[in-house]
């Protein structure tokens, strides 16, 4: 797998001319599905444009301003020399601006936004100026630690260089300029002559995962392929004890240090680090082929999904070390869940589903983004969560910003290139993976352009219909979700095809195609109960429920003097109402005829009489876990008991 | 409270001749129960009399080996100049040694054991060789550290010193030696001297409390008063955050610098910390009353035990800072529960039964020395548990010894006095709090000689019979334990007495006794369920099984093949049959007609479809949870559904 020999191919133009792929598979060999690029696709949907334009006005400019006033950007100035005093924030917090970075470049893909780009001109103009000679660049190893660079891998320096490298990649590939891009290309050279396999070359891994994926999407842009075989390094050497000492606190499986990727068979160690690990080993994947990590990647997606896992899609079940717990450890209230951990799971998801398209991993990437990514941002826009328990007595509110600021803008590249994550192609297809209102107009591998209009009102409504505008044969491939068990139908021009649609895979409709024909979706969205595996504790007895794609939740905001413990759910979900709202930005609630348990203290623990509590009716609402805590502080409870 | 006035009163031959009380009340102003010292009181039964025999045959010399293989007690001879080399483990290891000399002590109290006296000698040398002259004592500030002393108050130089007065009064009260008194008098004036509210003197307090205690401990074996104004004085000023930044990581709540003591209404933070201090502040009240200290120390029992407490009786949910979790916060898997925790419980609830004689405070305390101390320690004696889970899968094994080193020791002390802890008396009574087989010899108060035999097979079977060795008209102070809620019966001369027998109150039996009474008090201990509050959300459809004071769990090694948590018991606990074995060094065993799940692995979450899983029916095994983990490994389960 590893090669010395290099191909320093020039930047081409033409690569850079390809468009916003915002993980660009559209050339790489062993994948099923390739990318298409944000300009070819409009989302003008009720729920995601109105929050991508809340992240393009409000969150974008504060997120600079609190870059700003936090010093983050000033660090780059000191670095530079052009400003004087302490270093300020986390020894990591340069990845702050360029993964705010890389959120502005998607967001100036295909539009013009002045005030964006002259933020973003700023930015580049100071990192360019704090880049050193030989490339480096990291503004807390500057001056007085200037000496310190690539002596301790717990401090984060090649996870920073991975996010200049996302940042750089998405706004060449935006924007078509390559002031970013150069910075970046500089310190990956640096990187890739400082470490590697070769005489005179250093043997060494970060604490934190990141630059792996960060080296493919560059070789990906320049087709330089040093930067990929860097990868490949990096992910070859990790997991052979290389961390040593940072890590005894939380042993070497914190960094996942223990054993190098083919071995994994659990998630293990904190979320992030583990699933940009997997995110960075899928990319690879994609361009060189390796099965033992293929089947790796298989084994850690498995055992995640099956045992490790909230019901929310958000990983990550404990505080100490932000970290994966074991089998079936989901604790509600003490839940991390961090929202990057969430987003690092779209991210893999999204890297998984390339490869022969199978809808286990697009069903994943949409329920973690309703109801793992979204809870991290206020509907303002302007605060945000970095942990996401699933049961909270009020006191867990969103923030305007952090010490450790690595979510806010983790949140806001996901949603300025969420167009990204709708539709890909494969040789004679169009695969749709998120349903949403807007457009797509690309051009499948075979040749064939494809225009194709979506309308829909999902994620609350499921009929969903597709408009045809360009002629020809080809084939809409179209996920039939798998929370959609029963009732999903699918007509061509008012006429029901004959098609299976199966919950959790793509149905394929091929037809010769006119401009103009209408396919029309339905998948049935009834309120239903979610249970988890009987190993999960704090699941027992309990239910969450849902509705369509969307997790709902119970909060003290509707239901003043109720104490939600003790709120016992009907047997059968057909008894909840479905009712729209304007509330909370314009949600569907959930009406539910249920019971309150007596609600007096009593003890701690007793013998059991088996007596019964007494239970009077009460109704409940239930909102959209997404939306939780935009209201006045209250308990909140996502597993509730169930008759 | 406070006054600048000291009394340097000599100390008395007398008060060291005055018997090994393990906390002296017999003269504290405030109390109601006056502690008898250990020399008259036996322990002859059949449960704790082999514990405290293995105790001190095989733990307390397998301690002495470890603090010097681990080169704790090297840490000393370092400090004197007779030994080279790095100091060794933890910055508070000199506490091990203090409180092995501490469990030591009460060992030899009443009783010769030239092998423990010599290894004691040993150690009690090196620490005067250690002292400094101006009566410092602290093995890691020596050397290269001296000039750091008392600059980080995070790095437990009072802690230690606290553990140093303990162990001092145990060694003095029980073997008439001052060698160890000397040493810790002369470190306690040191801090006197050096901390207070005067000019000149310094305002801190430590960040782990326990030098309260030890000083009015200190106080009540030499009568100095000034020790006692010392412990008032280091109360008062907590809670005002003068710790500051080593605690930003948890807050201040970790030391309990968040708030004065007397606004303290919830035990949060460091559970062995915030354990330690309320036995301390308990300790000040009996001295001195002090109404806002008991008041608050009423309001954090009332948390503790109705919130924040485990069905063992062990306390501290987190790992993360080793602390209290917010109310009904109980994790089983990932309970930290640390056994020091435990232990200070224990130690606290003796303190708080002596204000007033109220049962709840030593139903407590022997609920949690079965069931959250004891599990601490292997049944051979030299392996131990530092966390004790409610639920495992079999990984959490109990070891030799730790890093962090606190819980052996601690183990072994409590155990050296546990005869302490079985009797006190009050003005003409003599209460029995604790049944085991064995006598006291004692006066009253009043001056009425008594001597009292007790036999029995508890905690294994209800029935004590009492024998009145010494004439005169004197109360008994019976505890009904509260788990007892039905069909106690007490007869004297095998007459049934009228007394009402309240669980969880003292039945008091006053007559003139002669010689060779006997009273026989019969606990009926059939198997039963305990359920936890409904908001504790892991025990949610399941209970706990128990009897009599034990508390019992499942475990593998009795169920080859059957998936433990799977187990659904049976509605009533009528079915448990309790059956004698000579299993675990010989307990009764609980065989539980059962069901069982279909076992199959099942997706992590589901629609819930209301199907009724695949059940048949199993016997279960229950065995007292504090023997779990001494067979081969495998899971073991507190919780269990139940149908």
């Amino acid at each position: 797998m590893y090669s010395d020999e290099t191909s320093p191919d020039a930047m081409s133009p033409a690569r850079l001319g390809h468009g916003a792929h915002v993980v660009d598979t559209s050339r790489s060999p062993h994948v099923r599905l390739r990318s298409v690029p944000l300009e070819s696709v409009t989302v003008r949907d009720a729920f995601w444009a109105p929050r991508r334009r809340v992240n393009a006005e409000r969150t974008l400019p504060s997120q600079f301003r609190h870059l700003e006033s936090t010093r983050t950007i000033d660090n780059m100035r000191r670095a530079a020399g052009k400003k004087d005093g302490d270093y300020a924030g986390m020894y990591f917090s340069d990845s702050d601006i360029y993964k705010w970075l890389e959120a502005v470049s998607w967001q100036l893909a295909g539009r013009s936004d002045p005030e964006l780009q002259r933020m973003a001109d700023v930015v580049i103009e100071e990192l360019a100026d704090a880049q050193r000679d030989d490339g480096y660049l990291n503004s807390y190893f500057s001056r007085e630690r200037a000496l310190e660079r690539w002596t301790d891998f717990d401090l984060h320096e090649m996870y920073c260089a991975g996010h200049l490298f996302q940042a750089a990649v998405a706004h060449a590939r935006a924007t078509g300029a390559t002031t970013l891009l150069d910075i970046a290309t500089r310190f990956a050279d640096h990187i890739c002559d400082t470490f590697g396999p070769s005489p005179g070359q250093r043997v060494a891994v970060d604490g934190h995962e990141e630059v792996e994926l960060g080296l493919v999407e560059l070789y990906r842009l320049t087709g330089i392929r040093r930067y990929l075989e860097q990868a490949a390094f990096f992910v070859e050497s990790r997991g052979r004890g290389l961390l040593g000492r940072p890590y005894d606190r939380f042993g070497p499986e914190y960094a996942q240090d223990h054993l190098p990727f083919r071995d994994l068979d659990a998630v293990v160690g904190h979320a992030v680090r583990a699933l940009y690990y997997n995110a960075g080993v899928a990319d690879l994947c994609a361009e060189t082929d390796e099965p033992g990590y293929r089947v790796a990647l298989e084994r850690l997606w498995a055992n995640m999904t099956s045992k490790r896992m909230y019901v929310t899609g958000g990983v990550g079940s404990r505080y100490e070390g932000e970290a994966f717990g074991e089998d079936y450890e989901l604790p509600s209230s003490r839940a991390y869940t961090e929202t990057c951990a969430a987003i690092a799971s779209v991210m893999w998801n999204w890297r998984m589903l390339a490869f022969g398209g199978e809808a286990r991993f697009a069903d994943l990437m949409e329920w973690t983004l309703y109801n793992a990514v979204l809870p991290g941002l206020s509907l303002s826009g302007d605060e945000y969560f970095y942990q996401n328990p699933l049961q909270d007595d009020g006191r867990h509110r969103r923030e305007p910003w952090f010490g450790c600021a690595c979510c806010p803008p983790n949140v806001a590249r996901l949603l300025a290139s969420l167009p990204g994550y709708v539709y890909t192609v494969s040789d004679d297809a169009l695969w749709v993976h998120l349903y949403a209102s807007g457009s797509v107009d690309t051009v499948l591998p075979n040749g064939q352009g494809v225009r194709v209009t979506q309308q829909t009102e999902y994620p609350w409504d499921g009929t969903i219909t597709f408009g045809m505008g360009s002629a020809g044969r080809y084939a809409l491939m179209l996920r039939i979700p798998s929370w959609c068990d029963e009732g999903a139908s699918l007509t061509v021009e008012d006429a029901l095809v004959p098609e299976a649609l199966v919950p959790g895979s793509y149905v394929r409709v091929e037809r010769a195609w006119q401009e103009g024909d209408t396919i029309r979706l339905h998948l049935p969205m009834p309120a239903r109960y979610v249970e988890a595996h009987r190993h999960v504790a704090e699941a027992t007895g309990r239910v969450a429920m849902a509705r369509g794609p969307i997790l709902y939740c119970l909060e003290d905001a509707d239901h003043p003097g109720l104490e939600l413990r003790d709120v016992i759910l009907p047997t059968s979900p057909a008894l909840v109402r479905v009712e729209p709202s304007d509330a909370l930005g314009g949600v569907p609630l959930l009406r539910v005829p249920a019971e309150r348990q007596s609600a007096d203290e009593g003890p701690l623990y007793r013998t059991r009489e088996g007596e019964e509590l007494r239970r009077e009716g009460v109704e409940v609402t239930a909102i959209p876990y997404f939306a939780w805590a935009n209201r006045e502080p209250g308990r909140m409870e996502v597993w509730v008991r169930v008759s």
